[in-house]
């Protein structure tokens, strides 16, 4: 147990605010809730000042009403904090959201309506025609719908989404692939971590000594749908899905964390591949939170790791402290063009850590 | 650790020999050898007569000179037989070879050509060009070629090999669709049991909480050959490899027993692809070793199982005493058109039990 | 997934009743009734007739109420089972309870005032002052103990129990030395696995690399307890407990079955220890259910497994099909005298076996 | 994979060195030489200078040479360095040992002899009558040793070692009680992870869904001499031992790093045991390193974790990065005075991070 986990602030030389923004967390007893509260101490941006559950929690102080499972301390401040119940009136107007997502649509459409800048996690408003998914390495640009919601809503207040975990793997694996010669036709097969299903998601009796090939909640629809509007364009005030193709199959495997999954990708201009240039797209793929050095954001969003055998989640998925995306065994696909390995941390990059990014850019770009 | 573990012997109904006939098996202190030492036990055809292994053992009982992992208890007759070395003369005619490619080849040929029947697990002589491939309910005709190889040989031993233990699973598994619509390009991606590596083969510090995408040894390359090898035609004394293309990547998985595959298919009929209708050729898939009644052929060589999550490796892989191949979520492939999930338990059906259905054929042919 | 599991039932030559006894197994869908279920199937003397699980699952067949877990298939018989709710009319008298401890002490409680027959798997009742806790190779005799409570019942019903999975084992690993010696301290520890607690009773996030030195529902006090009934006396129509001491220390392990635990015993007779001799007390313990030739009955109940490093649950737990408890390791304590490693399977004759042997000793001895 | 994994230095306050003091490390390669290397990177005082390995790796790059296994990035100080091979003349005076039991005995004398510090993690010197065996937080005075072994070595050089890594957590968990009522009687039953057999020491086929009630090189007899000699008094250049008598039972568990353990106590002043007051003692002791405030010292060596479950191997083991031992479950015996359930990480403070305290204990006494 380590005192705390901080993301790679060090770095940061981005314009900070003058002062802490307040922030609440929505869900914040759940597992992705507890990510958030990790990951907010010692933000250098950002500081919690309001924690919000279920009414079941409401009332307690954090400390007692969170179940900790993270292996780190649980932060004095947030544990002092008193739980309030979902819906209620906040004072932050930054509100990351980690909701199941049996409430998440209705409750952060709410807060978003009130004025509140929802940063969320959950799939629920992630395909919504004027809400901007977001992986600001990726389609910073997309955060111009966010003035199109803003006049639906009539204020202030809007929703950003991040990507489902394995889909953050997977479209910054294939970024800079896309950049240098288009993709058509992917193909992605994972193997994901039991944290991304929660604390009590998967029964020990269903995993160890096992491989289940099956996620519920529309794991491989997100997968096939959501990098197309990523890696897509935001023109006229429209998203405009890119025009590949995906077919996803997952599986749950008996990992802590990391989501790891083989690739292959067919190109358009397929006459033309160099693996070696992609190797170095890929090592030297840098973005909008690089360029801006973001608090949060990554020296380098993609790490190329050499060896026949990596990545590896237990290896490689804390590198940059999780921000990272790890790649490996670029070479010809017999049957496609290209394929490779990809490891995302699913909790960090893949979660919480993704939309905590999400909101320093709302913040450097002056949405908040 | 049950007693003993049986193939299903019960159904036989080949016309049995009126004697069992003697076996040796080389390799025997190994982990593949020692499944052909625990199936052979109480095998209604064979009975273990000479067990084989390097200089260090010779000489020894076997019941010394292996280190038995498994959970039942080893065969008091086997423990008793002493060690020879390889290369001695043997007494059986017919050889199972659990041998490492290190040296397989060459003993191999060697036993051969002294005029023993060589059932082999090994890799060496799987893609030669006068050496069945087997899985007998697939291409039982391909040992036509066997005439070929003794002429070749000069006299009346030969070699019949099976496949890689992933293969076995994969060829079984697409073999009705083959039939149905022929295929044109295969996409797996494989997860695969501990136990393939050997018992020392993998490391525990190297797998638990891990997967590792690689296999070493050319396993994505003889999963990406030896099915075209297989579902291909033997005529006019030659072998003519099936024509699709196959994209093989592969995983080690923290599991114990059973190879779980994602398979992609793309067919050459695409236009009339019924699924139901596909599902019911997989389950309703029967060959030679059906038809003969052999001691150890599955009543079905595949399974089709219902529900969403499966099929599991800890859950499905001893299904008929692991003689059979699961296969579940067969569904349309958004890239390709048929995608599924398919199941091996590597070390019965996926190597030593194969090669002794082999030898249930020959001997069922008159060519023991 | 073999097509059934059958306890070692071809050695039995107990006196069969004439025709197979009808059973109700309650709590049928949970996972001790789901082994039930399992063992019955194929029995010589009982056949299950009915299947009683909570209201909600009431009416549905079986095959459908029951969300199956085991690595064999079904009974097809038992699917076609409607569900009877808890409390019902049953026609069987001789009812299995696999019941949770939070319904099991009234319901049970119920059925035997109405004349049933209860074995019982729960641990409500099993401290009772005339109800029998029995491992029939140890207190055969305390089921003297059924006379009293029909009286109290009024009836011809009553319940007989089994004791806890972990007290299995170490009661039937301690009797011989009992019987040689006298036993005045045990201390033990045990690492158990997560099936004792149910399919959904370890989250995999919770105990994947990792070890939880907890496990609720009192289970360090029923492992300081129960043996102390167990190897006491049944007389004069009451118990007398064993006069030694327990300190008992608990772990969940991630092993799917077979509690494994270190043992160190404090004994009477201490001035005239001899290992080998208790070794031998040890794999030569025989008690009514192997000199009544009981269908369940192991051949052995405990096996004495040479090795520095037995027994080990995965090598060992399904030694005669997981009716028989392993011993190894014996050696001299420097602190106390004795001490040795002990091995139970803990759902099969930790739970459902256990309760099935209890029921064939009822009937052998013309109580049913 | 963070870029560095640092122990707690930014409490230190202990006098340091003027400049950084050069380091060797002997068997570098291996599995506690990879962590000397990564716990050496960025310390405050000490500086890697040297790596020494087999014959077999000598003159190659560290970073050719290693095949690295930590999840931390290799310091490219470290992987430039070229690799010595034993028994070559060194220039630093400190030097780290972590070699192989089978060549360390011969190779740390030898240099001791030759004038260096020999600060060793292996076992072959632990017990000699002249050599510290150091926990610095309990017998700091045991270098006063060093003098004799100084003159019977006729020279400045000497050898210090720290105990077997699940005697560390054991020690450091029994020595406030020991200050407190004296101890008569340790039982302890270990559940060790696999990381403590280094890298391929045990394989996965072994491990996972299983527990080894075993562990070679004389485990127990360590656990069971080890702390006598360490909790014991240096007198008259003498050591004399702690009186108590220990029974230790050590387990292989599937976990990666942690070594669990329960423990039960007979004490000497067993009618005034207090176990709130004993839990205060184990909270608040403190040591030497504290005192010293040296650089690799946790602020607490011992934490007392509250919760009915733990400590727990992946929640606790990186308390203090490390350096920490965690306890709990306090409470009274049955049959001895009083239980409780500690855990160590058995590669840091059970390994490396010891020797390095060591090695700082020494410099700020001026033994360097």
């Amino acid at each position: 147990m380590e005192d705390t986990l901080t993301l790679p602030y060090a770095a940061a030389q981005a314009k900070a605010p003058t002062k802490r923004i307040p922030v609440a967390v929505l869900g914040a007893t759940g597992s992705v809730g507890q990510r958030f509260v990790q990951l907010l101490d010692g933000h250098p941006w950002f500081k919690l000042h309001e924690v919000v559950a279920s009414e079941r929690s409401a009332g307690k102080p954090y400390g007692e009403a969170a179940d900790w499972r993270l292996d780190t301390v649980m932060p004095d401040d947030a544990a002092a904090l008193p739980v309030k119940p979902l819906g209620v009136e906040l004072k932050s107007r930054l509100v990351f959201s980690g909701l199941d997502s049996a409430v998440a649509g209705e409750a952060e459409d709410d807060y978003a309506n009130r004025g509140c800048v929802v940063v969320s996690n959950s799939r629920n408003h992630r395909m919504d025609s004027d809400v901007p998914l977001l992986i600001p390495e990726i389609n910073a640009d997309h955060i111009g719908a966010v003035e199109r919601q803003q006049k639906r809503r009539g204020g202030r207040g809007y929703i950003v989404t991040n990507p489902n975990c394995s889909v953050v793997g997977l479209a910054l694996a294939i970024a800079p692939i896309e950049r240098l010669y288009g993709i058509e036709a992917i193909h992605v097969t994972t193997m994901q971590a039991i944290s991304g299903a929660g604390y009590n998601g998967v029964a020990s009796y269903a995993i160890i000594d096992n491989v289940i090939p099956y996620i519920g909640g529309g794991e491989e629809g997100k997968i096939e749908s959501e990098p197309r509007k990523i890696l897509g364009r935001f023109e006229k005030d429209q998203f405009i899905d890119a025009p590949f193709r995906i077919s996803a199959q997952v599986n749950r495997v008996p990992t802590i964390d990391g989501h790891l999954m083989t690739i292959s990708l067919g190109l358009r201009d397929r006459n033309f591949v160099n693996v070696e240039q992609v190797r170095e797209a890929i090592d030297n793929f840098r973005g909008e939170p690089q360029h801006l050095r973001l608090p949060s954001a990554p020296r380098k969003p993609l790490h190329y790791v050499d060896g026949d055998d990596r990545p590896q989640p237990r290896l490689d998925r804390d590198r940059e402290q999780g921000m990272s995306v790890s790649v490996g065994r670029l070479r010809p696909c017999p049957l496609l063009d290209l394929r490779m390995v990809a490891l995302v941390h699913n909790t960090i990059r893949g979660a919480a850590g993704a939309a905590i990014l999400n909101a320093e850019l709302l913040e450097a770009k002056g949405l908040l």
